[in-house]
């Protein structure tokens, strides 16, 4: 029964999970496919082929069983089974994640270490975790398991980083910099967030937008 | 001239006008599509196709001129139109978002305000920019000519904050919860950026993968 999942189907899953779960919370034992396509942004089509992948059948109309589907999510998505995390780099974005992650209270990652290279700014932070020296990334990764790895440090310094995470075991690799990354072990998972990406290229959906709707003639 | 271009080719652009403005600084003046290619993750052929958009034709092996490609990349995509910016929410993110951004030195955005509905935490706050009290939201994007507003509200606030920034004017939304967010004005742009969902999906995929490989016998 186990099926390769492909990456668009899991992100959309993860997103039910995490809206499952507020719904759950609230008291909400039952949603349909429409309901759940209206909120989350996906046709019911979508919805209801993502959730088969789960194993689940569901056809327009019918209603989900809350609970069931989130027991299928998590044990299919392994959400039941706590990864633990670290940050390295702990400038301003580092910093702001730290305080997020530490305060979580999901349960499928558990932030456990923070690494940062300048020792004077080590010295001043207040932590909930504990807090090491860079230098002693891959020892800690290997001699605490963690599995995931944020990377927080200046894009010059984004590779080694990441070498070293691999280095010390880690087969996920969450990437907050503008710098491409890559390891050669394929068991390794890394995915990027690039907030001035993100926002560069918002600027630029404005501009050419605004671009073709000013100069209609000239669009092929 | 003017074609509409496909997001992902705006993404991809938006990568190169990054690491091209890197190599100017560092006084780098001509570059190969192969040489981007290997950088950015994309093949040479993707790189030139992409390049090809702007206006500028590229063969295998031919070495572009990074100064022509920067001024190409700054007027196709209007990095010279400074665009405002603002910051609803003023938590974790939404802090280290704003001292992360009001140092920024790229010209294409520039921050300007800050919106927190919590008046005390507004008191307490230091900051570089303008802050206002968040009911002031509508009035002051329209007042200052925002286009860019930045959310990082808790989820259930999402989608009210999105509606108020439109309605004083602004163009384009980076929403950092997880929640959707839909506007009715179809010349609104909308970009999402999920941390906690990017770090479930890294965890699902970890876990996915490590299922597959211990159960071969049990994969489709």
């Amino acid at each position: 029964m186990e099926k390769s999942l492909p990456i668009p189907v899991l992100c959309r899953l993860s997103s039910l999970y995490d809206y499952l779960t507020n719904l759950h919370k609230k008291g909400v034992s039952r949603i349909s496919s429409n309901e759940l396509g209206m909120v989350l942004g996906q046709t019911s089509h979508t919805i209801r082929k993502d959730i088969s992948f789960l194993g689940a059948a569901g056809t327009a109309g019918t209603k989900y069983s809350i609970d069931d589907l989130l027991a299928l999510l998590t044990d299919r998505l392994g959400f039941n089974q706590v990864k633990k995390c670290c940050i390295v780099g702990l400038g301003r974005i580092g910093s702001a994640l730290m305080e997020h992650f530490s305060v979580y209270d999901q349960q499928e990652f558990r932030l456990v270490a923070g690494f940062e290279s300048n020792i004077n700014r080590l010295e001043t932070l207040h932590s909930p975790i504990a807090l090491y020296p860079a230098y002693r990334i891959e020892e800690i990764i290997r001699q605490m398991r963690i599995e995931l790895a944020m990377i927080a440090v200046p894009p010059q310094n984004a590779q080694e980083v990441a070498d070293r995470c691999c280095g010390g075991g880690v087969t996920g690799i969450l990437n907050f910099t503008p710098t491409v990354v890559k390891v050669d072990n394929e068991a390794v998972f890394i995915r990027s967030i690039d907030i001035s990406g993100e926002l560069r290229v918002l600027s630029a959906l404005l501009h050419t937008s605004t671009t073709i709707i000013q100069q209609p003639f000239e669009k092929e």
